[in-house]
């Protein structure tokens, strides 16, 4: 039977974040997250808040990947233009969503309703709103993209109210093995055992825990009888280097 | 007298950090790095240990900018392979360099340095060397492309071992003015104040605070006499609606 592959971008606007002011915390959360469900991120991309970049951008990511997630710009301030991006990069006019407003209506009130914040109820015509339980203002979905604030607690939030609908592929099962051997020293034999289970993903991370530097290898594979035996093999390799290996990260 | 305007990009190559196993850090202290020298980091990408997408998107970087950097995939194991991408990608050998050869010497012992060891003493014919004080196994840079590990601390090493030889453009001068108004308040006004200085920047960065609503408006010019009456612009919008401008960040 064959993989069924399912891949996804996450592409983070924002200038903040290529000045160094901010640091972007949402890349790791929605790559571990989609992980989880069985969407593979095959690209994660940190653009400006330049209208033309992010055309560009979405549009190359939308036409290579099953999903695109984008991250900030939504906001009321002029320097948020995220939505009108997407809108013109889909050729849709930006519309005020009548139930967009209504949430912005129950969370500020009437008569706080200004333009500033009128604007963060205007999405492409057609697009599907994505909730935002945390400060209510909406994201939205146009067709495999779906455009999200960039705080990173409203980014959690979105993410786990659409995830369901999002459909995973085979789920990359992994298993992490740790020992205190050096990674050159297991080199050698780890390409023998990559060489066995050639379908498999070794990957060796180094650390240095207590002055003393070792190895943790985490394998990767779709199938777990497969996986269970390749991991067997990275155990024996590390005895024999005279190794103890233990499950999971070295912390 | 014109702008001069120096621009990079960062590629951080590693699955760790797309399957969310590892959480970057290294985008981060690189786009701070940069901005203080001048340099504007202009995009930055995470991408797989695929040598074909290393390739490509170190081509389009290095075409699209003054300097790139990578970091990640240049240790002893099978899965590094970003020294013998970057030399495909250049149509360079991958060889042995003698003084990166004795450097490993001095670290581990003649007698330790295996075949995987003294895989990290290769780079593309001609590159340059970059010092690692951390580890001895060097980074290299062949034309605008440096090439680092993905260790954030010899990551941080290379950098300021290298930085004083980048060419920084003018750089970008900022300051930052917070205040506890609502960034949907303050967002028309904002809007006047960036039409009335139409070459600096302005972005507005809410937050949340023991229980209120804030703003931090970062101002952002090569100029330092049109950065601070900006500024003042900004303190006197603030004061019109109510607020308490405060410089720096709210923490």
């Amino acid at each position: 039977m064959s993989e069924r592959v399912v891949t996804a971008a996450v592409i983070v606007i924002g200038d903040e974040v290529l000045s160094g002011r901010t640091k972007d915390v949402n890349i790791n959360f929605l790559a571990k997250g989609l992980t989880e469900i069985g969407v593979r991120l095959r690209e994660a991309r940190v653009i400006p808040d330049d209208s033309a970049t992010i055309q560009s951008v979405v549009d190359e990511c939308r036409k290579r990947h099953d999903y695109v997630f984008t991250t900030g710009g939504i906001g009321p301030t002029h320097d948020d233009i995220t939505a009108q991006a997407i809108a013109d990069l889909f050729e849709l006019p930006l519309v005020l969503d009548p139930e967009a407003r209504r949430r912005l209506v129950d969370r500020y009130g009437e008569g706080h309703l200004n333009e500033a914040r009128l604007k963060m109820a205007h999405v492409p015509q057609g697009a599907t709103l994505i909730d935002n339980p945390v400060s209510a203002a909406p994201g939205f979905r146009v067709e495999n993209v779906f455009v999200m604030a960039g705080v990173p607690m409203i980014v959690e939030a979105m993410f786990e109210g659409f995830k369901g609908e999002l459909s995973g592929g085979d789920p990359v099962l992994s298993h992490t093995v740790s020992s205190f051997v050096m990674e050159g020293d297991l080199a050698a034999g780890l390409g023998s055992v990559q060489q066995r289970y050639p379908s498999l993903s070794f990957g060796s991370y180094p650390y240095y825990r207590g002055g003393k530097f070792g190895v943790s290898i985490v394998v990767r594979s779709t199938k777990q009888n497969e996986l269970a035996e390749a991991v067997e093999a990275v155990r024996q390799l590390i005895r024999g280097l005279g190794g103890d290996p233990i499950d999971g990260e070295r912390t």
